[in-house]
């Protein structure tokens, strides 16, 4: 008989609890037990759902809880353990449902006073979710033949400022940058139907422009409309972009949650670039919530072709090593496929080109400058070619500096962005 | 003229920076600004959608940062101020919509390194939101007119072992409480179709059992139904639930997201219960995410008529202090109305009820106790009664002691149960 699948799920923990009693609260909880005994937990019940613990390796013991409402076991000796608990819960208690998933390997477990400290670290799911997840329609590949850009990364922009422009004030920035031959256009994540613009007139004006600009360069920018909206308004709106020849859409991820991710790549037509605003919230106390390492492999089996990374030297508090970390889990494979595109953004310039290519070592990336292209002293479409400029010194193996003494718009852009990635933290 | 709609945003954050600096960040960020000056950002566009600073009042100061990746800014004299700081956003850039308001409220902001704290406290939302979401079509009223319960709290059980029952396990159990007279029975969020028991099956059994047990008690004991699911699942689910003479769904509130919470809220005839497990990793950390307060307010909006508030002495981290503020906030009126129902859950029975209506002061309330009435002593039977002359003599102002002295079953639980208060944090 073949053995029942399972989810695995790996945690960090904190506990005022010796290890093993805080695993098997967590798999108690998340499972066929709660705070007491109760009838009917019996032995077929507990062979058929409860979750197991796979290994318990605690990593240190720390004096302070991390956060507050641990509880104080009696005769507690003021030790919070650190630990490393893997557990396994059957497939067959959820079935292949993220929504159902996340209540189980997510949910109230986070608020239980046996820790003061708890984060998922990674899933590993059955084959079962990709039967019932389609995943990323277009991935790198899809991505970059609608672009027309192979060999190098997708080279982007954010539409700045990013809430307050009219359809005309839009209009005109558009105009600069798809005529500069920008590949990539996103609208950010504050803009996606203000009453002052709203998203029918952007779409109308911004697929004129782009239109028209490819009627000149003979490419076609690629745009990332914001649908944002309710599960309805996704629907139209997607739509709408898809009839009027768009070839991009944006989401929020957590705005529509997992689910509306999901119902979306159920008819999408289009690349869907995800944006992981919110995401920080569940994230960046080291002791709560969730690793990227996870939430990513949801969000691609949910079908995000596109999903943002934050980038090295950002504006943003993530260390250069969780971005790798954060890139280098996108690309790899998920039950064997669902591949999808690290976008790196926020901060970028073309200053900050030479080291994202040897950190990471690959160009499978849309690389995102919203300000280093905007705020280039000559211009936007000077902060094109700028980009463009310090991606072929990385793969020649030129550093930028050199490149930049025979090219002229990387020069301005290191001359204006190069101090930035000294600064900061 | 009348002056434009806006949204109010409280947040509690910690900065290394001088705070009007840092408030500076967090209203640049979140509309027209980013991480340098760009051409467009022009005195229109800032009075059309800048976000306003209202106050920054400083609260104190501390040495170490709350959480990791703050900025040390030139010059840092080593302190970390805390402050209370309200902006307003105009409400055009992004209109009626909870998707965009939140990547506006509660999106990037997380993650700039101007904070090494940061949260939502408050929001304060103009009344187009009103003419957008219809909230809940139940509440307190229409809840209490479905259950046939008045003057009292709802009392309630979650189906336990929380998952592992097969379909007749379960019908089993159901029989048992829905003949005791329970008001309402719920399914745990860790169950909603498991392969061994799946939900057509289970809506089938259930509503077998409670219309057989009311053809004898004179009562339709309300069952939640754990819908949860991809969007298009909590249609057919809820609509199976609808047709098979159900009264009320369930949903995880995170699973779905509040967009999924809308999207159902737009076709549901049945009070919609909302779990809302997954919250923890979003608010246990006290610099970081959002406070109840703010989030009640979304999910009322997007149309929960009942939403889990923990409970007085429960098993979870959450301080009762915490518990009593949060049934306060939901009992508060939203827009002149948007009525919904405290679940209080985690960890109760019968010798809960005394702290709890002093604590609360009120009875509309649902009350549910999942191990304390399957786990009592002579059975769910006496659980069920326990619960019911706890909440007399709370509402006779008689001790539960005393009552028991003439009640059994409410001294048979205190008994099992009146020494966990005492116990824990």
């Amino acid at each position: 008989m073949a053995k029942p699948s399972v989810v695995r799920a790996a945690y960090w923990i904190e506990t005022p609890y010796e290890p093993a009693r805080a695993a098997e609260a967590m798999a108690g909880e998340q499972s066929t037990g709660t705070f007491i005994a109760v009838p009917g937990e019996t032995d077929e019940v507990r062979e058929r759902s409860a979750a197991r613990i796979v290994s318990v390796r605690q990593s240190e013991v720390v004096r302070q809880p991390s956060l507050p409402g641990a509880a104080t076991p009696i005769g507690h000796d003021g030790n919070y353990h650190r630990c490393e608990v893997v557990l396994e819960f059957p497939y067959a208690n959820f079935g292949p449902s993220i929504p159902n998933l996340l209540a189980t390997v997510a949910g109230n477990l986070y608020e239980l006073q046996e820790f003061s400290g708890i984060r998922l670290m990674d899933l590993d799911l059955p084959d079962e979710f990709a039967a019932a997840y389609a995943g990323p329609k277009f991935g790198v590949a899809g991505t970059r033949r609608l672009a027309g850009v192979q060999d190098r990364p997708i080279i982007g922009t954010i539409v700045k400022p990013s809430v307050g422009l009219t359809i005309e004030e839009l209009r005109a920035v558009v105009r600069g940058l798809a005529e500069a031959g920008l590949d990539f256009i996103k609208d950010d994540e504050l803009n996606a139907s203000p009453l002052f613009a709203p998203f029918e007139h952007k779409v109308k004006a911004v697929m004129e422009e782009i239109e028209r600009a490819s009627e000149r360069t003979g490419r076609k920018t690629m745009y990332a409309f914001n649908i944002t909206g309710e599960i309805d308004e996704l629907k139209r709106r997607h739509d709408l972009v898809a009839e009027s020849g768009g070839t991009c859409v944006m989401v929020s991820v957590q705005s529509i949650g997992l689910a509306g991710l999901a119902h979306l790549n159920r008819y999408s037509e289009l690349p869907i670039h995800g944006h992981r605003n919110q995401w920080g919230m569940m994230t960046r106390c080291p002791m709560l919530g969730m690793s990227f390492t996870a939430y990513q492999k949801l969000c691609r089996l949910a079908g995000a072709d596109h999903l943002h990374v934050n980038a090295l030297n950002s504006k943003f508090y993530e260390s250069n090593g969780s971005v790798i970390r954060s890139v280098q889990a996108i690309r790899e494979p998920l039950l064997g496929g669902y591949e999808a595109m690290p976008v790196l953004s926020s901060g970028q310039s073309a200053a900050m080109v030479e080291d994202t290519y040897r950190e990471l070592g690959t160009c499978d990336l849309l690389h995102v400058a919203g300000g280093g292209i905007m705020a280039h002293p000559d211009g936007p479409g000077a902060g094109v070619l700028s980009m463009k400029q310090a991606w072929e010194a990385a793969k020649l193996g030129v550093s930028a500096a050199a490149y930049a003494e025979s090219h002229p718009e990387l020069r301005r852009a290191l001359e204006k962005f190069g101090g930035r990635q000294q600064g900061g933290k």
